[in-house]
C-alpha cells in the first residue's frame, strides 16, 4: 500500500544529485540567443525606433520590433479553451508593442550568436517616446479624464455581481450589527528559482518545438497556435524539470515569442531567458486587492451575511484578468456557508507589471479581507475568535451557495479544534494579561480559509494517463499533470502502484510532458493536479490490473476475478498467500509468447465533474515590538483538511512553502511602484523582500484527515491552501497584541510605523 | 484513398534539408568520446597490456580493458526475445575481448574529452599478443588440428537437417536426372552510409538511456539488460534519424559498451561513433556460403527433388549465427514448391569479422545457389530457361512445404511473364546467333527468388501503435516500427489515412522511437515492418475510428453504425454528400466540451500469426567482353509480386535500392581477406568496390499486384526480396553468352579470367 505513506519524491535524488535537467540545460548545436527591448517608461506611445546600428552589428541574426510582428491579439492566460467565446480570456496582447503600458514592456527583440551580442545590440538601438500619465493607483485608474491604457475598455477588464445563498435584504434585516471594513493587499511577485527559460527550433516534420518551464503543456500548444494562426498540431511543447512556477509559468510569456522568431529565422533554435530583473517585472505578478467588506452579524455570533466589494488590478496586460476576482470570490464562500453572501467585483488595468496567476488566485487577498473582517466582528462581539469561526464554520449537511452541491467532507472545525489545541489559546488566553502595555506585547491570531480542487464547472478539468506492463513486471507511467516541485509526480506514483498492487518502486514516472506523446492535461494550476489528474491514474491503472488479470485468466484457465495483484504478484483474491505467478512472467508472456498477447497498455483520459472544497486555518503567537515596528513570530501552525493525505512528508513541505510564502506576503514582500512615475524600485532580489531561512520561523504543519468520497484515494486540494490564511492570522494577532486593526499588507515596519504613530501608539 | 498513390516521403523534407537529425547530430554538455584499441592480429590471445601511460594522459578520463569488464557473456543477435531456451541466441561475446578472434577484436576502450585525446591515448596503449593459426578457408575451420575460436565448439555454431515436401528416396528415384553444383558466395559488408554511432547517459531516475542509430530499439533494450544484468525498465534506447542499416543495425553492436562506460563514469554522456573502417570490420558482414546443391528433374523438365547442403561461415562470433543459413533454406522452399527438399546446413565460425544480419538474410546466398543449379538443370535439359521456371514455378493452390499452410497469393509465373515480355526474351532468342565466338558476346539471364513476410513462426511477430485525435481533426501517429531510410513511416501514415477517412497530410508521424513510450515492436528486419507492422495502424485506426463516431454518436444522437469519415468530415455512411461535422469540430468538443469526452486515443499491440511469401524474379541483358573479362548490363528488370504495392513511388525506390546492391554483389563487391593472415585488405570505400552511379545500368522496377488475403491491405514483403536474384541472373546471362557456369561470386574481372582461362575461352 503506497497512498498514505510517507514515499521518498520520485525526483528527490535526480533534484540534488543535479542530474534533473532544466530548460536552461539543454542546448543544440547552432543556438541562438534572443534578448528583449524594454521600455524605459511605464505608459506612452514609441514615436521613433532606429535598428539600423543594431541590425548591422556582426553576430546578430535578426532585430524584429512592433512593426515586424503578425497582427494577431492574443490571450496569454493559461486557461482551458473553451468552446464558450463568452468565457474567452481577454485578447489584448501582441508579440510586441508600440503602446507602452508599464516599465519593461517589450518593444523590440534581438537575435544574435551570444547573449553579450545580443546586449551590445540592445544598446545600439534608439527609441524615441511620447509619454502618457501613469496610471497606477487605482483612484488613477479610474478617473473620469484617466487615458485609456487599452482602447475602448475605460480600463476596465471585466465586472460581475451576484448574490448567493439566500435573500440579502432579509439577512440583512436579521442582522444585529453591520460591520464594515476596507482591506488592502499589495503586489507580490512570485519569485520562482528558476526563472522563465524557453527556446524553439523546428524539427523533421517542420513543426515548431518549443522547450520551456511551463506548468501548462498543452495550453501552450494551444496559446501559440493561436497567437500564430498555425494548427495546434505543428506546434511541439516539451516541458523538462521545472524549478518552480507559483502560477507564473501558468501563463504564456516567452513561447509565442520563440517560436516566431524560429518561424522567421528558418527553425534555427533560439533560446530566450529571462535574468532575474527581467523576470521580476516582465512575467506576472500578483494583483493588488482593495476589498470593501461588511459582515451582518446577529448577538449571538451568527453571520447573517458577508458583502464583498472587490476591486483588483491586472497591470499592464489583462493575462488571467477577471478571473482571479471571480474565482477568489467564489472561493470563499465554503467557510462560512449559511451565511449570505454579495458579490461585487472589478478588475482593472493599471500601468504597472501585468498581473496573472499566483499561488492562491486571488484567495489569498479574499481570504485576507474576509477573515480580517471576520476578526473585527467577532471583537466587535466581544467574542472569541475560535468560538466566533466555529459557531460559522462550515459543518455537515452545508451546500456550496452558487451550484448547491454538497460539501461532503467539511473537516474545518476539526481544523479549528486541532489547531486551537496545538497553539494552547486557552491556557495562553488565561495567562496572559488582557491588556498590555509594555514595549513588547504578545498577541494570538487565527485565521480560516476555503479553497477548491480545481475549476469545475467553470472550465473543463481533462486529465490522462498513461501505464505500459515492462518486461520486468515494472510498470512505465506517464500522466498530463505536470511536476513542477509540488511533488505530484509521487503522489501519481503512489496512486498507480496502490491500484496496481506492486511496489512503489515498480511505477517508473516518466517526468517530461511532450505534447506529441504525452495524454493531455491541461496542466499544474488550481490546485487540481492530485485531484483531477489523480482520478486518470486511477481508472488507467485499473484498467491496466483488469488487462494484466485478464490475460492471467487467459493464460492459466484461471476466472480473472478470483485473482488480484499483491506486491507485483499475481494472487487468488481470497487466499492471497497463495502465488498464481509473478508479474514479471505475466509481461514476458504477453510480449514473447507467439501466439496470444502483445505489450499490455492502459491509458486513459477523464473529465472530472466535481470540485471539493478543501478547508484549513492558521494559528499564531507572535511578540509586537511596538517602538521598533518589527513582528517575531513565535509559533505559528498550519491545520489542513485536504481530504486524505497521499504523502505525509511531501505535504508537509508543501505547507512549509507555503507558509514561508504566506508570511513573506504578510510581512515582507511588495513590489514598490512608484505611484507617479510607474517606476519599479526593487526588481531583484536585494532590494525585493523575500524572506530568507533567517526570516521565517520554524513552520508547523498538521493534517486533519477527512475523506472525500468524489476522488478516489479520499484527496481533495493541497497545493495553494496553505499560503492563504498566514497573512490574516499575523493581522488578527498583531490586532490581539496592540489593538490595532491594520487593514494592509505587508505588516513590514514602514506599515507598523504609520498605523501604530496614526493610533497614537508611538 | 491513401493506399496505392505515390505519396511523398514524409521523411522526404527533413532529409533533403537536414533537418533530418541522426544520432551524431546530437550533443549534450560534458560529453565524452570513447574509441576502442582493436587488435592488429586475426588470431591468438592478449598476453599482457600496459595501459599506464594511456591513463595518465590529460584529458582521458579512463581506460578499460578486458580485465574490467562484466563476466557476463551475451548473444548480440537482434532478435526478439523467445521463452525457449533451446531457441536462444548463442552467447559468446563479452564487453572486450582478450582472446582475439579477428582482425580487429575489441581488446580495450579509452574514454576522454574528444576524439583526438581518445586517439593519442589509444597509441600510448601497449599490448603483447602469442599468435595462433587464423583460420579463414571453411577447410581450414574444419581441420582435425584446428584451434578452436570458442572453446567446447569444435569451431561449430549449430547444425541441423530435414527433409519437407515427400518422400525424398522416391523423389529420387522418380527423377531422370540428378544436376549437381557448388556454389560459393563471397564476404560482403553492408556499406550504409550513416556508420554505427551510439551515446549514452544516465538520465533522471538513474536509468540509462542510449541514442543509437539501430533498426530495433526494444531489442537493444533487451540485449543491453542482459549483457548489464539490468533491469529492461531501467534502460531507454531511443532511436533518431537512420542512415541506412541493411540488418547491420539489426545487431547490439556498440550499445552494451556505452551503456557500461556512462555506468562505470558516473552517468556523463559518453559517444562512440566507428569510422568507416572500423565499420567494415567491427560491425557485421555477409556470410560466406558454400552450397552444395543437388536438382532431380524428369525429361519433361519437373522438378522432383532439390538438396541442399549448406555452410555457413559466421566468422569471428555467432551473431545471428545459424538463423541465416536455416532462415535462407526455409524461403527458398516457395519458390519450387512442388519438390521435395532435402537440407542440411552447418554455421561455423571462421577468423574474420563477424557475420551478421544482411539484406536477404542469407536468401541471396541460397537463391544464388539454387537459381544457378535451376540453370543448370534447364541447360541439361535443353529447356528454355523460362520455360523451365515456368514450369515449376508456385501456383494456385501450392503448400508451404514446412507448415503445410496455403500460398494464398503466388505472383511468380506473373512475374516471370512480365520480365520475358519486357525485356523481349523470345525475339532476342529469335534474333541472336545460337552460338556467339567474338570479344564481345550477348547473354541473357534470369532467376527467381521467394522470401517471407516476417519471421513468424520462428519468432513472436509483436507490433503497435498509437493514435492521437489532434485539436485540429490531424491525428498523430506512433508507431514502434522503425524508419531507416527504407520507407515504412510513409507507408503507415497512408494506412492509417486510409482507414481512418483522413487526408495524408492529416497524419503527422513521430518517426523517432523511444522505448519508454513507444509502442512496442521488435523493429526493421525480415522485410516485416509493412506486413506486420500495418496489421497494428490498420487495428489502431480503426479502434481510433470507431471511437470517434461513437462520439459523433453521443453528441449528435444519430447512431454511429450509420456514419463515416470522408475526407476528414464525419459523413452519413449511406450519403456521403451528408456532411454531419467536421472532425476539428469533434476533437474540439472531446476535448473541451466540460462534462463529456475527453482525448480520443487508440493503442494496439497485436502479434501476426500468419506469414506471406512475395514472390519475383530479375531478368537481364548483358554483354561479355571477352578478352577484357569485363561484363556491361544493358537492361535489368527486377519484376516483384509483393501484394498490394501501397506505394508505387517508394517501392519503385526499394527495388532500385536493392538491385543496385544485388548487382554489387554479382559484379563487383568483397571484403578481401588474406586466408593465410585473415587481415583485411579493403577496410574502406576506396578499396572496397561498392559501385558508384557510374557502375549501374538504368534499374528497371515492374510489380504483379496480387492481394494477400493475410495483409489487411493486400500487401506483402518488399524490403529485402530486391537484392535477392540479381547476381544469379547476371551469372545465368555469362553462362547463356560464354558458356561458362561461374558457380562463386563477385564475377569480376578476376574471377572472370580464372574461369575463363581455366575453359580455355581465353
Amino acid at each position: 500500500m503506497a497512498v498514505g505513506k510517507p514515499m521518498q519524491r520520485v525526483d528527490g535524488v535526480a533534484k540534488v544529485t543535479g542530474k534533473a535537467r532544466y530548460t536552461d540545460d539543454f542546448s543544440m548545436p547552432g543556438m541562438r540567443v534572443a534578448k528583449f527591448l524594454r521600455s524605459s517608461i511605464a505608459h506612452g506611445r514609441v514615436v521613433s525606433i532606429d535598428i539600423g546600428q543594431a541590425s548591422g552589428l556582426p553576430g546578430v541574426d535578426g532585430v524584429f520590433t512592433f512593426k515586424d510582428i503578425p497582427k494577431t491579439v492574443f490571450a496569454t492566460a493559461g486557461h482551458p479553451f473553451s468552446m464558450d467565446p463568452g468565457h474567452a480570456d481577454v485578447a489584448d496582447r501582441q508579440l510586441l508593442t508600440d503602446h507602452i503600458r508599464y516599465q519593461g514592456d517589450e518593444i523590440a527583440v534581438v537575435v544574435a550568436e551570444n547573449e553579450l551580442t545580443a546586449r551590445k545590440a540592445l544598446a545600439l538601438i534608439k527609441v524615441e517616446y511620447e509619454t502618457y500619465k501613469p496610471l497606477v493607483r487605482m483612484d488613477d485608474v479610474l478617473a473620469d479624464d484617466a487615458p485609456e491604457i487599452h482602447k475602448r475598455t475605460r480600463n476596465i477588464v471585466k465586472e460581475h455581481a451576484y448574490v448567493a445563498g439566500g435573500d440579502w435584504q432579509q439577512a440583512k434585516e436579521e442582522s444585529d450589527h453591520l460591520i464594515d471594513g476596507c482591506y488592502e493587499t499589495q503586489v507580490v511577485q512570485h519569485c520562482h528559482l528558476e526563472n522563465h527559460t524557453a527556446y524553439a527550433y523546428m524539427d523533421d516534420l517542420e513543426h515548431i518545438v518549443i522547450v520551456t518551464s511551463t506548468q501548462i503543456p498543452h495550453i501552450v500548444r494551444r496559446i501559440v497556435g493561436q497567437a500564430l494562426e498555425l494548427p495546434l498540431s505543428q506546434i511541439r511543447v516539451i516541458k523538462p524539470y521545472v524549478g518552480g512556477g507559483f502560477g507564473n509559468k501558468q501563463d504564456v510569456v516567452l513561447e509565442p515569442m520563440v517560436a516566431f522568431l524560429t518561424l522567421k529565422l528558418g527553425g534555427v533554435p533560439i533560446k530566450l531567458r529571462l535574468d532575474r530583473e527581467e523576470c521580476m517585472v516582465g512575467t506576472r505578478v500578483r494583483h493588488p486587492f482593495r476589498v470593501k467588506l461588511q459582515v451582518g452579524v446577529q448577538k449571538d455570533g451568527t453571520v447573517k451575511l458577508i458583502n464583498f466589494d472587490a476591486l483588483s488590478n491586472t497591470g499592464a496586460y489583462a493575462s488571467h484578468g477577471h478571473s482571479i476576482a471571480a474565482a477568489a470570490a467564489a472561493k470563499a464562500h465554503y467557510m462560512y456557508p449559511r451565511a449570505v453572501y454579495r458579490c461585487q467585483a472589478r478588475t482593472i488595468y493599471g500601468n504597472f507589471p501585468a498581473a496573472g496567476a499566483m499561488r492562491g488566485y486571488g484567495s489569498p487577498q479574499m481570504t485576507y479581507a474576509v477573515d480580517c473582517a471576520m476578526e473585527d466582528a467577532a471583537r466587535s462581539l466581544g467574542m472569541d475568535s475560535v468560538e466566533f469561526r466555529l459557531k460559522n464554520a462550515v459543518r455537515p449537511g452545508d451546500m456550496n451557495q452558487i451550484g448547491k452541491r454538497p460539501i461532503m467532507s467539511p473537516g474545518l472545525m476539526e481544523c479549528i479544534e486541532k489547531g486551537k489545541q496545538l497553539i494552547d489559546w486557552e491556557k495562553k488566553r488565561a495567562d496572559w494579561p488582557a491588556s498590555q502595555s509594555g514595549p513588547v506585547r504578545r498577541g494570538l491570531g487565527m485565521a480560516c480559509f476555503s479553497y477548491l480542487s480545481g475549476t469545475y464547472p467553470v472550465c473543463v478539468e481533462a486529465a490522462g494517463a498513461h501505464l505500459v506492463l515492462n518486461q520486468d513486471g515494472s510498470v512505465h507511467l506517464r500522466v498530463g499533470a505536470t511536476e513542477i516541485g509540488q511533488g505530484s509526480d509521487t503522489a501519481f506514483a503512489q496512486m498507480a502502484a496502490e491500484t496496481l498492487g506492486i511496489p512503489f518502486a515498480g511505477v517508473h514516472l516518466v517526468s517530461t510532458q511532450d505534447t506529441d506523446v504525452t495524454p493531455f492535461d491541461t496542466g499544474a494550476y488550481a490546485s487540481r493536479q492530485t485531484y483531477v489528474g489523480g482520478q486518470a491514474v486511477m481508472r488507467t491503472a485499473q484498467q491496466l490490473k483488469k488487462k494484466i488479470l485478464d490475460y492471467v485468466g487467459l493464460i492459466t484457465g484461471m476466472n480473472s476475478q478470483d485473482l488480484d495483484i499483491l506486491d507485483g504478484n499475481i494472487v487468488v483474491a481470497r487466499t492471497p498467500a497463495t502465488a498464481v505467478m509473478s508479474l514479471q512472467d505475466v509481461a514476458l508472456d504477453a510480449y514473447y509468447d507467439k501466439n496470444r498477447g502483445g505489450q499490455i497498455t492502459a491509458e486513459v483520459s477523464y473529465k472530472t465533474r466535481t470540485n471539493a472544497p478543501s478547508f484549513g486555518c492558521t494559528f499564531v503567537d507572535l511578540e509586537v515590538d511596538v517602538p521598533m515596528c518589527r513582528v517575531r513570530i513565535d509559533e505559528i501552525f498550519n491545520v489542513h483538511d485536504c481530504g486524505v493525505v497521499i504523502n505525509p512528508l511531501n505535504a508537509e513541505g508543501q505547507v512549509h512553502g507555503g507558509m514561508a510564502m504566506g508570511i513573506g506576503a504578510g510581512l515582507f514582500e511588495v513590489l514598490m511602484i512608484d505611484p507617479d512615475s510607474g517606476r519599479i524600485y526593487n526588481n531583484n532580489m536585494l532590494d525585493y523582500k523575500v524572506p530568507t531561512i533567517m526570516d521565517i520561523p520554524d513552520l508547523m504543519a498538521a493534517f486533519v484527515e477527512t475523506y472525500e468520497p468524489t476522488h478516489p484515494y479520499g484527496s481533495k486540494s493541497l497545493g495553494e491552501p496553505p499560503v492563504l490564511s498566514p497573512a490574516p492570522a499575523i493581522r488578527n494577532a498583531i490586532l490581539d497584541a496592540t489593538g490595532v486593526a491594520i487593514n494592509e499588507l505587508p505588516l513590514n515596519p514602514k506599515t507598523l510605523f504609520k498605523h501604530f504613530k496614526e493610533t497614537g501608539l508611538i
